[in-house]
């Protein structure tokens, strides 16, 4: 085995995310490669230090570019606001650093496409780099068994694709103000935070999405922030679209950040011409399955639950339906990463995928202020 | 307890439906008038017989025109294919008979227009005659609990509705061309058939459709007719709209015939600010709820079982989650046609309401041909 | 079409289900007898007048004896507190009539042994009778579906059955005492009421039990009744047992009555070497399928719903899905007590097996007095 | 934060388990101690280094004994077949080391009372020792927020427990003999290995029991071993025990191991006076509650979806409803020790809870064998 150094920038929700899949790794997969907690970069030193204690980082810096510049890190991990990931992201390429940045890849299309320019600008006179998105749920063992079901042909021709990922975070009025309602600093609203993970999960099993429809909707205009101050929410708290796939499949994808009750609102259904399968995050350890093939008076939705035929999945438990948790998919994920570096397999979620989920994103933008159909480019 | 005549044309699926409701409606609902199975209208008079014998009426007839004319016959059922609506309907106003027409009212709205016209001529000159559609998803209890919940204001501000009605029994390529599948008879594909169906209930529980924006496919473009000719499929198997109610909210409706594994896939989603709701007629009998007011650590949806608190279910059982069946939301529907001749209490949907859904279906057609959003009118 | 009269003695919760079902089970079946509502005979004649109207029988009564002689009266029915069946049914058998008898038969078995007595008394000089208890969950089209995929040897050896039927009706203190809470009408409390439906649905799907041990609990010791007087309830709230069939399977039963949070829990599940199969009759149209035989990856307990392969389903509705209620289970089990008088089929629980019932149930008492493991017999 | 150091025995499933929780602790909680992986313990050196370097421990060895006396292991942790727990735990004992031992404790409540007395030796004339059991599913944040929901009398008085723990991981005939089917190396069969699970969970939420009834089975009398030998299986397949707490509540038990179709089949249903509580660990991040206090028309059992009302879950995440696995279990079970350590905190099974649940076992045994009803004792 062989140790490759981690640099974390962020340890908010995400960032400890990405600390207890870096430690829990090498338990968990034993190799190929083991990535080792070098160091954490925070927005001072004080929390840098007790953030790296607590998350088990060798030492915490105030200054993530220097992190970047250290020799010691062989990756540079990305678990800060939206609007930070281009610079951070850049420098990282430019240091010659593989890296590792959470969804969203940007703010849109744009900054996704300087990110793209310094990695080919980098790879064209470099060993290449590898760049993995933080698109966790497409980890799941669950989503990669749907994905060789599709793969396998099982489902026929596929028909039709709904999607979504609905929460209610921000459903109550009198959560404050965030970043995350902020135009600059979080890009888009419910779209790209949760938006980006249902486009992603219909890219990575269906295919490119080609023209679209979308229409948005801010519930709550105005929320307080942390200093009493009230502001104006400059992004959308839901949206929905309708899409067709290169396929020519017809599907449907909704986000909301005010869906009362949902709190992993990720999931999906496909309808095919043979079998139909459905998925939904707050039960990410099941998978259902109507299969057209059992015989009359046998057919009825099938709820298979993770075991040892679901890729990834035998590493954390011999043991059927022991089920995996949100945290895990990091874990996967982490592994993932691991094996594109030391096997140069591929990623669920590259730069250039993360870009054509940012330009669905901006197309939702666009068709909804026009009202108009629009094609995604 | 006085007794009412009904003329029934047709004795498919759905007219025997009408017929087990007829007979069962006096010992559930004891009252105020009694439904008594007095002619039975079909293609031929053998047919007519066999079938009047069989479904509990007193006299088969093959003259339907005849039928509505007689004195015995105080409310005329239309149960036949939609194609055949506008001129049984208009006959049985012209004869001073009250109309129970199946869904959906008519082909279009053109249609629907006429049928409303004879009526309007009828009612300026005679007593109004009572008019219902056979929309009878809207009966259920949990329908008519969830329209209480949503009318005392525990959603709070409703901000999204999802509603669907998706069926497979057209997904398998081998089932033969029906009249379902030809323009000139069924009018719509989905849209007419189930389509209506959700969009009734969006326009019940949440108000009048504005505008909107579909998109629609046709997945099996030939069929087999019974005598072995191949035909063109004419209509939608599957159709998709995002629309907005005049109150503003955002919602989608979908429907398909090639739904593959969803049998009575009839259900819907609403979230409000303060609690959202959740059906499904596969699981008829129960209505989920989620409610921002329990305390926390004790929130969650809610299945709901129907009892006694949900409207008319006493009349069928006194005991709480002895659920009720598809049948018996006829039998609902036949009681609020009784209550509505007795009391003049209002229907579900009536003459003025169904043109209101061909219009909304007339649209999303017009929607999907021009590829854009259009205004319901 | 032959019609054959029927008189019904008792309109309360269970008389009232038999009504609706004479009522539609023409239309729904068509045949081959056509049950005819002749009388209904209640406690005083204006109950019974207005009862008889309200449930559309011919006539009503204040004398069961003298109804029960009539000549009209080809079936009587007794849907009286459980005291009273004895006598009613004994009586009926001696005057030559069909009984079809609400479950439990009887207060006990000796009681039972009484009843049978008089059949055998009755059958050895005259044409035999046909006799069926009201087991009705028994004729629910999935329950016919377990039977048969059981019968086929799909599940391979079956070597657990659990089964109970949980209510909460008497939950709350507050409900007043009542003929049920009292031994010398009711004879046993929750074991009589529900607990002989899952007696019976143990006996119908595994086969004959042979020993048993039980325990049984009063929760509520003292009930007010309707005259404000406290009264002690004398008979168990809940009960359970572990038994063994005669086959040598192992099980568990259990019933009760203030099982807070059940309405109709009504449920089983039985393992077997290859395939395994649950139904919880609160959703009623479903029933859960494991197959071993599933291939890797593709297994997971598999939901049916009702359709037309379900036996008897087809009579109601031709569309999958479109499911029955609790008041439909009695049009089929009138359908089956119509094929035993027309063709001589056998019923689902006759008073032969309706006694064996009594015998668990005895036995389940004898068992909790002794704490200790007792034969049936 | 201060480093406690971690002596591992055995490096299978169960090894595994504890080797990633060890690795995860600190990220997860940051404190207030820190497990160290130091060493790992397996059956010969090769195995042990390969082990050790794979779950991520300082060294691999081959002799438990030297292992146990190390000056750098503070706790030794036993993950090996129940026959070698014994020995293990009482070598720690006397090496004055905290024990952590996987479930079930022992062979039976003698090999346990053994083990007691060699703590209670030590801790007479020593600092006492900190003793945990491995009873994982009793850490699940679910499971904290029902033991409040219990202690806070929601469910007012307790009337019923249904408690099971059913795998099928035994079912196929075909699956080899292991140790788990020997007597001498096992002792019982699903009682000691699941069954302890569903006891100490009844125990940690009822309380103690103190009388049962209990029936066992075996099912596949024989198996084939990995050496082609046919040997018998020697203890029970499957049991069942209606048993009554020392507060009067009646309760059933259950165990399998060749349940088909269920994975992970630890669940329970807790029916109170006023509440009542379901729990089922394939959906182990939701817990179902039904309150009588609901209004009319609002009652029925609702998904409580894990989040920071949960104990525990917030050190994991701070989104609701992002749900843990089974092996995050393990992680919060090291923070109970960790904590116990620290702050003297009491633990969910400490050795004196773990004779209990050997001693309902033996009991159950016992009543089997005697088919008798027996007091725990």
């Amino acid at each position: 085995m062989q140790e490759i150094g981690i640099g974390l920038i962020g340890s908010g929700y995400i960032g400890k995310t990405h600390a207890i899949a870096y430690n829990a790794h090498r338990a968990v997969f034993g190799g190929p490669l083991v990535p080792v907690c070098r160091a954490l970069a925070e927005i001072d030193q004080q929390k840098a230090t007790s953030a790296a204690a607590a998350l088990g980082f060798d030492r915490g810096v105030s200054d993530w570019q220097q992190m970047i510049a250290a020799d010691d890190i062989d990756i540079v991990a990305i678990a800060t606001p939206n609007a930070l990931h281009k610079e951070m992201a850049i420098a990282a390429i430019e240091a010659g650093k593989h890296i590792y940045i959470e969804k969203p890849l940007a703010l849109d299309t744009h900054e996704a496409n300087e990110i793209i320019a310094a990695l080919e600008k980098h790879n064209a006179r470099h060993a290449p780099l590898v760049h993995m998105l933080g698109y966790n749920y497409l980890c799941n063992p669950m989503i990669s068994l749907a994905k060789e079901i599709i793969a396998s042909g099982e489902l026929g021709t596929i028909v039709h694709f709904r999607g979504r990922h609905i929460e209610d975070y921000m459903a109550d009025p009198s959560i404050p103000f965030s970043w995350r309602c902020s135009k600059a600093v979080s890009g888009t609203g419910a779209l790209g935070d949760m938006g980006s993970h249902i486009i992603s999960m219909a890219m990575y099993l269906i295919g490119p999405i080609v023209s679209l429809c979308a229409d948005t909707d801010i519930i709550i205009p105005e929320r307080t922030d942390s200093n009493g101050a009230v502001k104006r929410v400059e992004n959308e708290d839901q949206a929905q679209a309708m899409v067709r796939f290169a396929s020519g499949v017809m599907g449907f994808l909704e986000t909301s950040r005010v869906a009362t009750g949902k709190k992993q609102g990720l999931g999906f259904e496909i309808v095919g011409t043979k079998a139909s399968l459905e998925f939904d995050q707050e039960r990410m350890n099941e998978l259902r399955l109507y299969e057209t093939s059992s015989p009359n008076g046998r057919k009825g939705f099938k709820t298979i639950l993770v075991d040892s035929n679901c890729p990834d999945f035998k590493a954390f438990c011999p043991a059927p339906g022991h089920g995996l948790g949100y945290n895990d998919l990091k874990i996967i994920e982490v592994n993932r990463l691991m094996k594109a570096i030391a096997e140069g397999a591929a990623v669920p979620v590259d730069i250039y995928q993360g870009r054509n989920i940012e330009m669905v994103i901006d197309t939702c933008v666009l068709s909804a202020s026009e009202r108009a159909w629009k094609d995604v480019r």
